[in-house]
């Protein structure tokens, strides 16, 4: 079977350069990794388009902990963004890694970081066409199956494969259980809003929920962010002058100059509120931005405190742009935010633009405000707006049906082995499952937790909620093991 | 949701046109249907290649028995030809249609019959690429979940929807259930070799089973076929004089000319006697070719009372090419037998050349021959020689491991709600499940059962095996049905 031999052939080359190191005195949080590129093919449903033509996906392999050719292996599906930044971010897999000698293999989704089918072309005209989840997923899928050949894992009750994911990425690790089972024994999917991206939610309730988070902070709070927008629309109002006084007071870099660059402020505060809302962490971190611990309650303090609201909204939305270490001398709304499909942001660079693309195609995400249920001025982001955007922006039209279609709406029941954690302070929770929908098929949810709080490392700061999801997340885990593996299971293997 | 309204505006168009008919009478194989054309996109997972362009996909639809917007749906996954044939010969699916007050519904496979995404330039360059399992799933996933919407049938406890198909096509039922569990509550796959298709099988298997059908109707007939090849070998061997020779006794149109043509007459031959077992039927019939019943016995008996071996052997493989009205002055072999990359054959036309490019892509067929186990010449079909052919013909590659990544080779056992019948006559049957892998992934074997023989309507002629094969079929259907729309299930609703 030539294409099965090319494929090993590069896992023989790639894998032997991975060195073993002792675990006995190693802090999961400090786990070495090889870095591999592995050849994947640029489109795995067309042989004619491209035919054999591959690109380097970029994995992050560490046998630090493994039982070599018989422990688990622990996969994380790569979400938007450099695959790093997620190896970063997920301690919580580094550490059951140690205590079920697992290979921890995190992949990069293609179309970001360092994973480009057409390098530095990759986002122009045809190219981004083959960025899609059906073939990140085949992208996966491939990359399991020649490891577990190369890595002498040919027997079906050795290595059994654990996905995890958050958010997109956790949606990722569901639905490779979903289409994948034969690869897949079975997945922890964090934060993983899978009903709200079939379409399925009410389109307020997200910004609702990254209000009522600035309300349980201090009941004030979102009533004085909801006064600063009124402020800034009476200003606005007066025209030239008073657009100068917002510009001013927010610190911006280059004045607005008409409603529309309003607006773009007005979603430069929203995007900064949604992340400080989504990584309301209770210690400082460095996910997406650098910031304070319980950073809600920082932006309601500046907010609550500051003499002048505009100023006071300024601070907080800088908590985000500016960051802990604060060193800008003002804001470059334009550079800092870059309106996109998703309302809830795409971040900045290349990675953005990725996200876009998705969120103008299978990804279907159709959050609106109401400044009713929510803090933030009204923006009713329509079905229709979002086609007319795409159309302009990737001369795409969205097919809002299809993820419901091709990844099983709520209809998830035939499905097993299946964790979907949500954390009550996440914006996303309501667009994900909630209830167990059967005994394999398991909600937890996380009080006082963040975005995918869980697959973070133990920290000293954690509320005892999340400590005890991960003990369930470990026990289920442990036990799918040990169903896959044929052997009683007797809890984690090392303490 | 644009792009669903779209779609499912077509089906009112579409629907509102199907007569419903009084089914007191009716016999049937009588059942009338009407052609729909619905709109499917011509790429299902790239959104920039083709963008929104569509193509007309053929959909038989017949009311006749449904029970409207409550019973279930016998979705027909159609497989390598039009959909009418299948519709013809699958008089079964019509029967317990009556009997479930069913919808039937016969969806043809793209890039076949007329549902050819460029139309009469669907088969050159990169036209022929958008031809794949996956695009032909997806087009179904979509014509269930628009129909399901049009019909009335929202509710999850309503119109269940059951996959039929034979050989290909029943592949596709159980691979439907496989990746799409949320439209497919069970399916019936007869005849369906997904473990051959994924190169988990030996290679000589196949036509040792046909040869052993051959062997069954009669000890001597396969060793007379063998000594047949033996004499045109030493015939052959005496140069242009020997090949004259046998092309007489062929009754070929043109004569043989070099060794070349000379495989390609073994080739004309394996293909008809590989049709043969495959169409053993106890009766008449004109699926494939019109042949008399029972045409292995038939074959073997022109064979062994033929006093010239080689006018036997040709008037054995006539039965194929000549068929039962046995028309023609000669035989031109260049005309009624094209090689391609399935050894067991391609058929004619241009769905042939859409099966020829489907094997040698994702369909791995690699059947050889070794004049040992088998009746025929030795001909060591290999990986290499595939894909050279591939490249040659198409500008393919092959991707052998494919499949089994794919549709889970052997890896099937959390599905469920699945029959693999196979009758063991088939030469098919070893390349599928022969043995139950659960309470629900449930293997029928036939006895004295060709290709799929259990999908057709009831014949006088059947085996007793057939006849108890499709009562444990209802059965099982049945108790889907049942579960699906919380019923107590009470046997067919009309008998």
């Amino acid at each position: 079977m030539a294409a099965r031999v090319i494929l090993y052939v590069l896992f023989v080359v790639a894998l032997i350069t991975v060195v073993c190191c002792s675990s006995a005195t190693l802090k999961p949080a400090d786990t070495p990794y090889k870095v591999q590129y592995v050849e994947q093919y640029v489109d795995n449903f067309n042989f004619v388009s491209y035919g054999q033509r591959t690109y380097k996906q970029r994995v992050l392999v560490s046998d630090t902990y493994w039982e070599k050719s018989k422990g688990p292996i622990f996969f994380y599906t790569g979400n938007e963004g450099p695959i790093t930044a997620f190896w970063e971010a997920s301690g919580f897999v580094k550490e059951l890694a140690a205590k079920f000698k697992a290979l921890l293999v995190f992949a990069e989704h293609r179309y970001y970081g360092e994973s480009l089918p057409f390098g530095n072309r990759s986002f122009t005209g045809e190219n981004i066409g083959l960025l899609s989840v059906e073939q990140a997923m085949a992208d996966y899928a491939r990359l399991m199956t020649g490891m577990r050949t190369q890595l002498g894992c040919e027997s079906p009750d050795v290595c059994p494969i654990i996905t995890f994911g958050g958010s997109y990425g956790g949606m990722l690790s569901a639905y490779m259980r979903f289409k994948y089972p034969n690869l897949v024994t079975g997945a922890l999917a964090a934060s993983a809003p899978i009903y709200l991206v079939a379409g399925l939610t009410e389109e307020h309730q997200f910004f609702q929920d990254v209000t009522e988070d600035f309300r349980k902070s201090d009941a004030h709070c979102p009533l004085k962010v909801q006064s600063a927008f009124v402020q800034m629309d009476e200003l606005a109002a007066e025209g030239q002058q008073g657009l100068k006084e917002i510009s001013d007071r927010f610190r911006l870099c280059s004045p607005l100059t008409d409603r529309q660059d309003l607006s773009h402020l007005y979603g430069w505060v929203r995007n900064s509120f949604t992340t400080l809302a989504m990584l309301d962490y209770p210690y400082r971190t460095a996910f997406e931005a650098k910031l304070p611990a319980n950073p809600v309650n920082v932006a309601c303090g500046l907010i609550l405190n500051s003499s002048d609201l505009l100023k006071g909204l300024s601070q907080a939305a800088g908590l985000v742009y500016n960051g802990t270490d604060g060193t800008l001398e003002c804001f470059d709304i334009f550079q800092e935010f870059i309106a996109c499909a998703d309302p809830t942001g795409c971040g900045l660079g290349d990675d953005s633009t990725a996200w876009d693309y998705q969120a103008c195609t299978e990804v279907t995400l159709l959050e609106s405000t109401n400044n009713v249920t929510d803090m933030f001025p009204p923006h009713n982001y329509t079905a229709e707006a979002r086609a007319e955007y795409c159309r302009d922006t990737f001369g795409v039209t969205p097919r809002p049906d299809w993820m419901g279609i091709q990844f099983w709406g709520k209809n998830i029941l035939s499905s097993s082995n299946i964790i979907f954690s949500n954390g009550d302070l996440d914006p996303w929770r309501r667009g994900g499952v909630l209830t167990n929908l059967s005994s394999s098929l398991v909600a937890i949810t996380i009080e006082g937790g963040a975005h995918h709080l869980d697959l973070r490392g133990t920290n000293p700061a954690d509320p005892a909620s999340v400590t005890q999801a991960r003990q369930q997340e470990e026990a289920l885990i442990g036990q799918w093991i040990s169903q896959a593996t044929n052997q009683v299971w007797e809890g984690p293997t090392t303490k």
